[in-house]
Formats: C-alpha cells, structure tokens, sequence
C-alpha cells in the first residue's frame, strides 16, 4: 500500500488521524475539507456535545504518537453522579479506581490533531472544498471550492470518506446497487447550555465526574471544560406535551427548570438566553453496507455509522476505525483488490453493535440511572466482577475500557442481562444481595 | 382542495392513477415524466415482473371508474401451481372458487392509463422532464429537460412524488431534519426469462395459475401473458456457490435448468440468450416516515414504500395510497395545514406492514411452498376458514382480497401462526389433521 496518492475527504477528527496514519504509511494525502481552517476562523459554539475519549479513541491516537499531547487538554471523568430532584447525589463509577473518560472539547481536539498533521510533509490540506461526490467509475471527486466558487475535479488511488454523519462520499455510493443504508432520528433532540466556572475559576460541581440529571422521558448532563466551566447538554422530546416546542416563552423555560433541576439554576445565568439562542439539534443513527467501495473508495467514522452521544463512543469507533484498518493493512494477505472489502465485512457489525448499544444507552442514562433496581443490579455485577474478574467483565467496561470487538461486547452484554434477571428474581434481593447464595446463584449460571 | 395547481412527479401507473383521481377533484394537473413517452417509445423487455392486480389495486382503479377496462388485459389466476422437481404438479388456490389475482403488463397496463388520463382537459403530461429535487422552501421542482437539455424550475400548490423506489422527490425529503430512511437489499437478485406461446397461440402450462418452481435457496416463477406466453423471473443468489455470478457459461446455465427446472426446458428456447443479455437486477425494500414535507410534497407508492414482489402488493399497495388518499380528502375534519401529516401517519404503519410481509412471502414461496407441513397448515386453515369464516380470514386472503389495513393484517396472521404452530405439535398431526379434535383445537385458542 505504499507511494500511493490518496485523498482523504473531512478534516474532522477521525479524518485529520487518519491523515497521519496514512501518511506513517509513506502515502502521500491530501485532505479535504468543505469549512475554512478552524485554527483561523471564529469559534461556533452552540452545538457540539463535548467529546468523551476513552481507551479505543486513545489506542488510535497511541498509533499515531498523539496520546499524550491530547490527554494534557482532557480531564479524566471517574464516574457517574446522579443528581436527583431533591439535589440529593449518587456515585457510580466507571470502572476500576483508574478507569476514566476523558471529558475533551472537539474543538479543541480537532485543531491539535491539525497541527500535529502539519509535522508531516506528505499532507496537504484543501480547506474551502466542498465534496459534491465522486464519479465512481473514474474515481474523480467532484469539489465545489468555495472561496473560488469554482469547481474542481481530482483523481486519487484511493478515497477515504471520512465526512461525517451526513457524508457526500457516502452519498455516492448510496446509488450503487446492492447498497443498504439506514438513517433513523430519535423522538429527542439537544440543545447546548453552559455553567460558567465559579469566579476562582474552579468547577461549580465534581469535575471529575460525568454529572446526569436523569429524568425519565428526558435528561441533563454536563461535562466539564478545562477553563472551569461546564459544557451542559439538555436531551429532550421535540413535541409533546414536555418539549422544545412545548417551552416556548422564558417564563415556561425558568419555571420547568426550577421545578426539574433546581439544583443546576444557581449556575445557569445565562439560561433562556442560550435556551433561545442555540439551535436544537436532532439525533440521528446512520448504518450501512459495505463501507467501501471496490477497492477505490472507504467510509470511516460517522460517515459509516452515526450513532447516538449515549455511550460516549462515537469518536472511539471512529478512531478504533483507524486502527482496526492500519492493522489489517500490516497483516492482510489476500488479494489487494479485495482489501477494502474485507476491512467492510470484518466491520460493520461492530459499527451496527455500538449503534445498537448507544440506542439502549439513553434508556440506561435517563431512565434507569436513578433507579433503584437498576443502581443494584450494577452493585452485584461489580462484586461479582471484582472477585471473578476473569468470569465477568461488565459490559461498560468491555465497551469503554476494552478492546473486545463491540459485536462481542454486545453478545455478553445481553447474556449478563439475562443472568442479572434471574439473580433480581431472587426473593428479597434488596436485602440478601450480599450474601453469598447471590454470588452462587451466577457462579451457577455464568458458564 | 379544489381549484388548485398541482404536479405529479412520476407518470408511472401509482402517478397516472392519481392524477386521474385528482383531476375527478377538479385540480388542474400536470404529470411530469423522466422518460419519453412510452406510448411512441419503443418496449423495453427483459426488466419488469409482470404485475399481479388484486382487489386493493382494483378498487382504486374502480374508483377512477378504469376497473372493467383494466380487466380486460390481465388473466385471471385462481392459484399457485408448484413443479416439483420430478415434474409433480401441486395446486394451492388463493382463495374461494372466483376469488383471483390478475397477471397483467407493467407496459401495457401504464399505456392504458395514460390513454384514460388523456380524456381530462386538465391533466397535462410532460415527459422528457427528469426532477433534479424540490426547493422546499419554495415549493420550487427542478427539472432537466432532456430534449432540451435545459434546467427548468416550476411552482405549485403541492407536489405528488410517484416517480418510484429511487425517488428523486423522496431525495430532496431525506435532506430534511427527522426524516427517517432506509433502503435494504435482499442478497438476491432476479432475471427475466420467456416461455413463448405455443404454435397455436395457446399456452405451454395452465394458464390460469401463477406457476413456481420452489428450490429452497431460490426459485422460479412464471405468469401468463394475453399472447399465450408466460413472463418467467427466476430469482437468484447475486453472489456465492450457486449464484448469478457462478453461473457464468452457457453449459453451466443449461446443466443448472437441466438438473433444476427440468420441466421448463422445452418452453425455455432462448435460455442462454435471455440469460446473459437480460440484466439482473436488485431486490429492494424501501422504507421512510414521514411520507410528507409539511402540507406541501407528498410521497405515495415505492417512492414511499418499495416493497420485494413476492407479495404481488407492490402495485397495489401504491394504488390503495391513493384510494385512502382521497377517502380522506373526503371526510377529513382537521386543520388544513395538517391534512398531509395526517395521510402519513394514517398510512406509514401500513407500508411498512407489506414491506414486512412481502420480505416473509419469499421464504414462503421459495422455501415452504414445497414443504408438507406447510401445506398441510394450509390446508387445516383453509379447512377450518370454510367453517367459520368469520373466525378465521386466512393471512393470504386478508391481504390479496380484503381493504383490511396491511398493519391489521400483520398483527393477524402471527396470532393464526402461533394457533398454528400449537396445532402442529399435535400427535400425529399429518394422520388425524381432518379429525374434529383439530377444529376443536383451533376453536380453544382462537379469541
């Protein structure tokens, strides 16, 4: 795979790493990109989740030599903390006592990941160029370059779209026979909003905690910010009864907040005006099959499988896309024309599993988070697991801090659940679940 | 909804119906055609399955005052005849004594439409117009012209997309916030074969029957045409061991029919020629909600719901959209601005409901048609339907004979598969199945 001349298509996130990877290969790329350079331009806030980096997303970045450098703008998030509608606080962790989340701003992400690219001399980026598709049988990319308003056509090796969620690449082959393609909103949108950082500049909570204000039909987060402040982010219906298109003055906007997270008020000043202000945002998942095609042209990241924000694994996958392809092209003995197909087939079901699992996610986070069965059922699985670590692995940790296929991690997810429903059948497990019978009870059925 | 200019996009049957339809309502419509004129144009063979008309079909064609006309160019068929691989014929009828499916011509059924749309003053058709998507903001249909080769931009009150499972309008949709899609292929694909009229303008098997050759993985069928010949679709693995793609000489095609579909043979004289100059061509289905962009674009037939044939509801699903169309413009009470909303939610559930049942029909056909329990399941149900009609409305007929909503007939016939799959596990079943015991078995389990 060597000497090539490849495009890659979106300098986001996985796009900009991808660069690297390529270009460590001695592959000459040119990366393109439809916004201007976002190291030059003006920062849009208003509508980015912050991004949560966990061991998938670090072993890409490890790859390329970045871990480090981009650990230095995160901050580790341990775990969990619920806040009910009293303010009263509960602490789940994520995993064993070092076990994090690295809570990172994708701004700022994505602009170290740029300027580390820049080190290499067979990069180029191409800001200003809108892909408008690719005409396949040439392999030529169609670009609306639009600080010229020209258009421009090129011709590359290979092309890998890493174009995000509503992907032009993608687009392309969407017309291709024999191509399945998916995209599914949910019910709920999201909307950014902001706790600014206490005067001292420190965190008005726990900054080292992913903090959730589960709600049942909706919910609040807020991930903290390196400068004191947290990045909140309000999940919710868009109609109905309870919904964006419900709360529509600034009175119906502070009342529902008041009576629903008291607790965060005091540290929203800027509340309606930012609630009015920033855009709703909608949810989508997208998959489909192949990720590639022939051997000219591969999707990566979102632009192959959108999934929603509730794992916390939508740049992971994207990265673990990285280095799941840099691998198999370091052992890949088959036919070259067949390459990129089988980096598809070895794929895609891991990109339909985590679609699956962020889909069940939200139910988790918003619905089950502050319940009781549910916050016990985590309590006998972790001692289960802490004393037969080798037997139980729970499935947040398979998906956050492993490197298990998430096709597999999801096939044990839902073999430990049945196992946990049998265990929360037995009589008075509020009160016996740490007595050894329990322990017994999954020993007998785990095999 | 009088007075008012609108466009059809798409002047396939679901678009000359509906125009027809709307025209009776005194809107003034122009159809708009990506191809020339099929009527000047000439046939294209070797692409479209015949088409089976059945009662939904025929009540919206009723209703545009078409239905006597339309029967006479299709054949009745009153059953499936399946051939075994000996030769064994085994007859299964659809439904009571005069209760059929009609075989007609995809061509030739458009071409009478359009003959009949041409009697209204105020339908205008305008072929060569190719929709390059709807600026829906303007409520603006793009066109290439192709005989002029210009762009051409036009207004209307509200836009009809017919123009089918690759619906250009339904693309200008899916760029819409909250627009849910999907397209799946089936790993199989078909391809058109031709029995040709025997000497004397007579048939080479019943006329009368839709005829399948079952062989599990895949299958064969064949309906009669007006000239004495029979359509044939043998539908086909695209990829794998015994395939499209490893059927790739002349010998082998021949051995594979030869130790296949011996039967067919002697009716089969253009085998190799059909079979390597006929393309193959995809299954796919075709799923999206909402079928509306506010009150202005509406989606209706595959543009909204392409289903896999081996339902044959594919047509009459898309003509029934407009029965229930203007079933609703008749009675419906609500705000105006809602009233296209209303039709999708009405109908979205259905859609997906045949695209369900037709994915099931293609194991049944293929796979169980030739099986003894399953026609012994047949049997016992037709057997106990005659006994209490209004008990028991086999899934078939639910589909193929009544206006039962699809969704309604979904949920009923896996209530009768699991009465079913009870009466199966029956001692003996396959000797005592005409016993009382078993009615009373049925009698037990149904509500």
């Amino acid at each position: 795979m060597e000497e090539k001349n490849v495009a890659v298509v979106g300098a986001g996130l996985v796009g900009s790493l991808l660069a690297v990877l390529l270009a460590k290969k001695g592959m000459n790329v040119d990366v393109f990109e439809r916004r201007p350079d976002l190291r030059k331009a003006k920062a849009i806030g208003g509508r980015s989740i912050n991004l949560a980096l966990s061991n998938r997303g670090f072993k890409a970045l490890e790859l390329a030599g970045f871990a480090d450098e981009i650990k230095s703008i995160a901050i580790p998030m341990y775990g969990r903390k619920m806040h009910d509608i009293e303010g009263n606080l509960t602490y789940q962790p994520y995993g064993k006592e070092d076990e994090a989340i690295y809570s990172v701003s994708r701004g700022q992400l994505n602009q170290k990941l740029m300027n580390l690219a820049d080190d290499y001399k067979n990069i180029r980026y191409r800001f200003d160029h809108a892909c408008e598709g690719i005409e396949l049988d040439k392999n030529e990319i169609h670009f609306k370059n639009t600080s010229t308003n020209s258009l421009e056509k090129y011709n590359y090796q290979q092309i890998f779209g890493t174009d995000g969620a509503f992907s032009a690449v993608r687009g392309s082959l969407q017309k291709t026979p024999m191509f399945n393609y998916a995209q599914e909103y949910l019910p709920h949108g999201y909307k950014e909003l902001h706790f600014p950082a206490n005067e001292d500049g420190t965190h008005c909570f726990d900054k080292n905690c992913l903090h959730i204000w589960p709600r049942g039909e909706f919910m609040l987060i807020a991930l903290p910010n390196l400068d004191g402040s947290f990045t909140v982010t309000l999940f919710f219906p868009m109609k109905g009864e309870t919904s964006f298109e419900s709360l529509d003055t600034e009175e119906k906007v502070v009342d529902f907040f008041e009576k629903t997270f008291p607790d965060t008020l005091p540290y929203l000043p800027n509340l309606t005006k930012d609630f009015f202000e920033n855009p709703t945002s909608t949810l989508v998942t997208i998959r489909c099959n192949p990720w590639n095609f022939e051997d000219k042209v591969l999707l990566l990241g979102d632009a192959s499988h959108a999934v929603v924000p509730f794992y916390g694994q939508g740049l992971n996958a994207g990265m673990e896309d990285c280095t799941i392809l840099m691998d198999l092209m370091e052992n890949y003995k088959g036919k070259p024309e067949d390459f990129l197909a089988t980096y598809s087939e070895k794929r895609v079901a891991d990109g339909n599993a985590i679609a699956d699992l962020a889909l069940y996610n939200y139910i988790e986070m918003r619905d089950l988070a502050g319940d009781e069965d549910f916050l016990l059922r985590k309590k006998i699985e972790r001692k289960f697991s802490d004393m037969y670590p080798n037997k139980w692995m729970p499935l947040y940790s398979q998906v956050t801090f492993s490197h298990i296929p998430y096709s597999e991690a999801l096939a044990a997810g839902n073999k430990q659940r049945k196992i946990m429903d049998e265990v929360m059948k037995m009589e008075d497990i509020h009160d016996v679940w740490d007595e050894p019978k329990v322990i017994e009870k999954i020993l007998s059925l785990v095999e």
